[in-house]
């Protein structure tokens, strides 16, 4: 199962909306067969990869694989039935998969005689596919709201202006960070304000393919002008017509989106907070005070500090040197109010 | 003169108004005579301690000091006299002395016929008073500016309440910071809002004996009911019933006070940062989000970004763990805007 997941995690696999599965078959003496994993949606499911590499070798082997078999048709045949059909003697899967469309495949190999054993390293295999994992469960994308603030708590100064609260090695990091997701998230307030583009670019600033930018969305009933850089060809755009946090998750899982990078403005992030809706806060505090200017969040409804939603640090890390230093701080929401 | 600056560094020397001096005699040989260094307020200078130690064996030697030799009789005599009355032959010394009632020792030397080398390790002699050197050359104490926040840039809740805002190990640290100072400084706002005790305590939380105790100073001009914890007996306290930031630390100066702590609140930090007279912020981040209340700092007149005051990263720590963990961030304000 080591190797499996080994495989699962293999390097330059494009982000989608797939999660990522390695598969090793074993023979019944032990040795390996053949090895498969999956390499992105429309590609063959790290099962069906194995299985094609081993022939007729398969018949009474055992699969060893990351992820409970899948038992739909997608863009690929039910991996559960290609498992029986191929003569798979026994099959011994980490996570279970609790995805509506695909569950059920433990059950249709045992219907099929096949000998299953469920759970082994799961941990490992969930952490693999933590997002993804996420989504399925809980129904909805993960959200990491990333603000930047001074010291003093500022996300804009007294006029807007907020484009460079962060320092050059911040926004980088930043861009790593919104490569990483599927969906960029802000408010009308921002586009309207900003005109941010809300492209990834890579460490020599240059634009991402359009084929690898994440789908940018706007939460807000305002119109959003088509001269706003947001609408340009660099990537895909949708205007969410809602102020409705759970309504935009909602359409957004709905287009297999599992990673929102909530961008802000103040008033979109209070409003995912108070619903309970942020999983992660990446914070780039920037070395500077303003005494004046727009709140990093909006009112969230605390009146006295008891009220306050208290997060746990996860990381503390400084970004760049001298005048650019910039200190990003990594957190989680505490479910409960300490 | 390594040495020296060993002897003046000695540990266990309290806090006070004075150097911290180190002088070593030695030899026409380059044997040790003797060794001697300042113990605070009240005891010899280091000279004097040397020199009392050599006795007769002063004659000729050569005086090696962390500091130029006082001209001025204070609670003991001038050292530059002291050192030609014991035959001393040539001093080097690394620091000059521009303190404006102790400066000229290396004049009264050289009158003497004393053979003077000056400036040798000025820098780490200088790094081991760095606040005494800071308020005799700048006529003023060095300002620390302590502010706890939450992560969007919150001092206390809406009604005002702030007392938890950082976290145990957090105020832990605080004490430890205090005691490092001679003068906690405050607005009126804060005593009569959060009436503090502005005392220094040890790591089990026990009171520091009065005379170990910084002076607590209050800034404004609204009376102190005479019931305010401040006013208690566990340390001594000035009101200063001034609302200018340069005349409260000339009159702290006049108290020889030369390291100020400056607790608040915003509108007093406000004050002194538009003043240009903060020399280092210390600044607990505490994770949690409040979404109103008071800002950690007021007004500074910053209409847009590029008004802001900008600072540079000293240190970043993390203290605590858990629940309890802030982050302590230590800065210094740039001289010019970036
Ligand atoms: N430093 C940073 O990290 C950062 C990041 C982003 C933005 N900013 C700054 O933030 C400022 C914009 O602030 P903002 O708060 O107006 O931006 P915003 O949060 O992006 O947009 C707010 C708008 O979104 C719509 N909206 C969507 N869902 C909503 C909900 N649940 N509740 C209320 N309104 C909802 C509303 O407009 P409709 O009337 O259209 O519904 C609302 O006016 C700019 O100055 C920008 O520079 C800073
Ligand atoms: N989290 C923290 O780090 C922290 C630390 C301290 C305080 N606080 C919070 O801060 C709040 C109090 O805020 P605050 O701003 O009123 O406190 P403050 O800054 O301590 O006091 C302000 C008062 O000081 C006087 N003052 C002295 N010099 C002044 C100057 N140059 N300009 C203007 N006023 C001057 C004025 O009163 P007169 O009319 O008497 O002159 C003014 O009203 C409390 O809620 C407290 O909990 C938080």
């Amino acid at each position: 199962m080591t190797r499996a997941l080994e495989l699962a995690a293999s390097p330059g696999v494009p982000l989608g909306p797939n999660p990522r599965v390695g598969c090793v078959l074993l023979a019944p003496d032990g040795t390996t067969v053949a090895e498969g994993f999956h390499r992105g949606a429309g590609s063959p499911h790290a099962e069906a990869d194995a299985l094609a590499r081993a022939g007729d070798r398969a018949r009474g082997a055992t699969a060893v694989v990351t992820l409970e078999p899948c038992n739909h048709t997608g863009r690929t045949g039910p991996c559960a039935q290609a498992l029986v059909a191929a003569g798979v003697a026994r099959v011994v899967f980490a996570q279970s998969d609790s995805n509506p469309v695909a569950t059920g495949g433990a059950g249709t190999l045992r219907a099929a005689g096949v000998d299953v054993e469920a759970g082994l390293l799961a941990d490992a295999a969930r952490a693999v596919n933590r997002v993804w994992t996420f989504a399925v469960e809980h129904g909805r994308p993960f959200v990491t709201w990333k603000l930047a603030t001074t010291l003093d708590g500022r996300s804009a100064a007294a006029d807007g202006t907020s484009r460079w609260v962060s320092s050059p090695p911040a926004r980088r990091d930043t861009h790593r960070l919104r490569g990483l997701c599927d969906t960029i998230l802000v408010g009308t307030g921002t586009v309207l304000v900003d005109d941010p583009q809300l492209t990834v670019r890579d460490e020599d600033d240059r634009p991402l393919p359009r084929d690898r930018q994440p789908l940018r969305a706007v939460m807000g009933v305002r119109d959003v002008p088509p001269t706003r850089r947001v609408l340009d060809d660099a990537a895909e755009t949708v205007l969410l017509r809602t102020r409705d946090p759970h309504e935009a998750l909602a359409a957004l899982r709905a287009r297999d989106r599992q990673h929102v990078f909530l961008e802000g403005g103040p008033t979109l992030a209070a409003a995912f907070l108070a619903a309970g809706l942020v999983d992660e806060v990446v914070c780039y505090v920037a070395p500077m005070l303003l005494g004046a200017g727009l709140s990093a969040v909006g009112d969230l409804g605390a009146a006295t500090l008891t009220d306050a939603l208290h997060l746990d640090v996860v990381e503390v890390t400084t970004l760049g040197a001298g005048a650019d230093t910039n200190v990003r701080l990594t957190l989680t929401p505490l479910k409960e109010t300490v």
